[in-house]
């Protein structure tokens, strides 16, 4: 049987439990592939660091020139995060004629045309399942699954560390501050969370797959987000009282032929699959115009699941799949996009808006009547009595009817300039479709 | 941009489907192929009926020599039912020197090793995304996406059929019969419901997906199955007093290296995604020792979400992915079965027994007693007062903890020998993990 070669650049956490998959169950590899496969080689940036692998120490070095030079490796797994050195290990990977697989979205996410555009140059290929939901092959789903369907519309909760968080807000009570430092106690947030808080990752993750699912050509950083760093356990629990949870949910969809996305927390009807997704998981729902629509849950992220997804796309890209379907998605290529955007105020929905408001009389009919001059019409109100008042102010929850995000914001906007109104209203999006 | 050539033998449901997303839409089926895909010949028994796609005469008959003797056709999609002729159609268009893809699970699960075989001696490829679930990707899924890991467990409600008539069942509180009558009379069930109630068609699916995931080759017909058609709306009932719905499961996992395979009722958690799983969906939970536990919602059934499985399989087999993984999976070889299966009355599970008994002092007493020789403890029990009695039994529902499936089997036997109790006690699994 003959051997391929395969080395790793970066042994953090995915790296770690990629080794050992290598290592420890090559056996299962050389089953799918028909070869012997062989971790070759592995760079670090750091040697003293103490490793939770075992290599031989011909096998791990500080210098990429041993991965590069070696034309026996075929393949390799890119491991390190963020952007520098990242780019520029992929270029010198590609460039010595070696395919890549990586886990980095945010090197996608931001150099994907260049990479990709040099892999292809070069005759090789890029395979990136694990940068996307972690163990779920969502990568592979939209791009080969589904290939026989015009996708109509994706839903996705894309970050495992914000629906722990608000996971932990709405069953334990918690506040936002509480739950993300429980989050980072446990390891499900980093020191710095905000690219996971804001919803900057989610955007990142919901770019690659509206550019895989509609030939959508947008930076992450155009998608409207809103992140959950201002979400008040109060507003967990009004919506659990109108039937709804909240998510944070990565959205691209169809609409007339343009496309609607944006990441933001949102009320989910209780009973949809989206709202029964717990703790660190993601999931994604799929709309195809033949298949109807599909519901794919996992574990997000984390050391293993990710490895699942990496040692997937080493075997794909081994025995061949990987390269072909490379060459038939043209990803991040210079042609255009196929989708056009839609103007982000005319998209439509319905949307769940808390005042804070003076307990006077005839507030209400200010409030209605605001949002009447807008257009927007109330589905249900909630209102308790002034036992909640909080420095004068009572709570009041509205839910509207199907309203534009631009109508909806300027009479936010009106309405907190009332006298008879905190500013600082909350509006979240109801989830549709 | 060169031409590719397929056929299709069959313009049934399915068929019909695949030629609409053949015709109407060849943009993206080029787009994914890079080659234009033109359906060259349709292949039908009977050439009088009536049919809902529009075909130019020339290119339909009910001459198979019209496909195996036109060279320029690479890819055949056989979408007939039944073993036979379809066996003789698909080694005829083997042996013709194409390639072939099917949705029929009954002729892959009785004569896939005869088919493979010549599939292989010939050079060819077999793909058969469709064969299983539907619209649900899940052989794909599990055989290329989840190639890094150990698959533990598999479980899934595979039969729409089935599905359909214990929800309406459940939510309209109807008989088995009628509900049974409204699938027939919505298409969702035939006129001879066999093989979909008795669980056959979902042991059928799930031999397919054993073989796959496990490399266990058991013939569906070794699958011990129990069916819906016994299934009492009582039963429903109650479980839902305990917390439970009730699903057809066909489920297939790992235990101390040995195979637990079955299909049958199960009383699933509420809360757990395959409770939730409602209508004419399916659903797959797949267990692998590095991606954990992944979940799969789709139809499972009907025209287009088949088509779209279909066409991805013709895809994939155009592109040349599917050759790559029918080679790499070397499916229904004279390989080894890769697992023992385990003694199907060791099967260690919690039961659901609903017995009738008489209303009498001390039967309680008496049946738990049988069970306490057999070393079976109760985990809870319902009796309601005797205003439930028919012909003078009133119903007790008892559910267990953990005991093997001969115990459980031997104690019914023995307790529905009691004089104060009525042969045909009704025996559930409850679904663990």
């Amino acid at each position: 049987m003959a051997d391929t070669k395969v080395a790793i650049v970066g042994l953090g956490t995915v790296g770690t439990g990629v080794a050992r998959l290598l290592l420890d169950h090559a056996d299962r590899i050389t089953r799918q592939t028909g070869r012997n496969v062989i971790l070759e080689h592995v760079v670090v940036r750091d040697l003293a660091r103490e490793r939770e692998v075992a290599l031989p120490p011909h096998k791990l070095s500080d210098d990429l020139a041993n991965i590069t030079n070696n034309p026996e490796i075929s393949v390799v797994a890119l491991l390190m995060g963020g952007l520098e050195p990242a780019r520029t290990v992929a270029l010198r990977i590609l460039e010595s004629g070696k395919d890549l697989v990586t886990a980095n979205k945010a090197l996608l996410a931001e150099h994907g045309t260049e990479l990709f555009d040099r892999a292809r140059e070069l005759g090789r290929s890029i395979a990136f399942e694990a940068a996307v939901a972690g163990g779920i092959p969502i990568i592979t789903n939209i791009s080969q699954c589904l290939s026989a369907n015009q996708i109509s519309a994706l839903r996705g909760i894309l970050n495992g560390t914000s629906n722990f968080i608000i996971s932990r807000m709405e069953e334990q009570a918690m506040s936002f501050a509480q739950a993300l430092a429980e989050a980072q106690r446990l390891g499900y947030a980093e020191a710095d969370p905000t690219m996971d808080i804001d919803g900057s990752d989610a955007a990142q993750k919901l770019a690659i797959l509206a550019h895989i699912a509609f030939g959508a050509r947008i930076h992450w950083t155009e998608i409207p987000r809103v992140g959950i760093d201002r979400l008040d356990s109060t507003d967990l629990q009004y919506a659990r009282q109108l039937g709804y949870r909240i998510k944070l949910i990565g959205l691209a969809q169809l609409s007339q032929g343009q496309l609607e996305i944006h990441v933001s927390p949102n009320l989910v009807k209780i009973g949809r699959p989206l709202s029964e997704v717990r703790q660190a998981y993601n999931a994604v729902t799929v709309e195809g115009d033949a298949v109807g629509r599909l519901f794919f849950h996992g574990l997000g992220a984390g050391r293993m699941p990710t490895a699942s997804a990496v040692v997937a796309d080493l075997i794909d890209t081994i025995t061949g799949r990987a390269p072909i379907t490379f060459r038939a998605l043209d990803l991040w290529s210079h042609r255009q996009s196929r989708v056009d955007r839609c103007d982000h105020s005319q998209v439509m929905g319905r949307f769940y808006l808390r005042f804070a408001v003076a307990d006077h009389p005839g507030v209400l009919a200010e409030i209605c009547g605001v949002l009447g001059r807008h257009r927007i019409s109330i589905a249900s109100v909630i209102q308790h009595e002034a036992t909640d008042a909080l420095d004068g102010y009572v709570p009041l929850v509205i839910m509207t009817h199907a309203a534009s995000e631009g109508a909806a914001e300027a009479a936010v906007r009106e309405i907190d300039q009332l006298k008879v109104v905190r500013a600082g209203t909350v509006r979240l999006r109801v989830l549709g479709g």
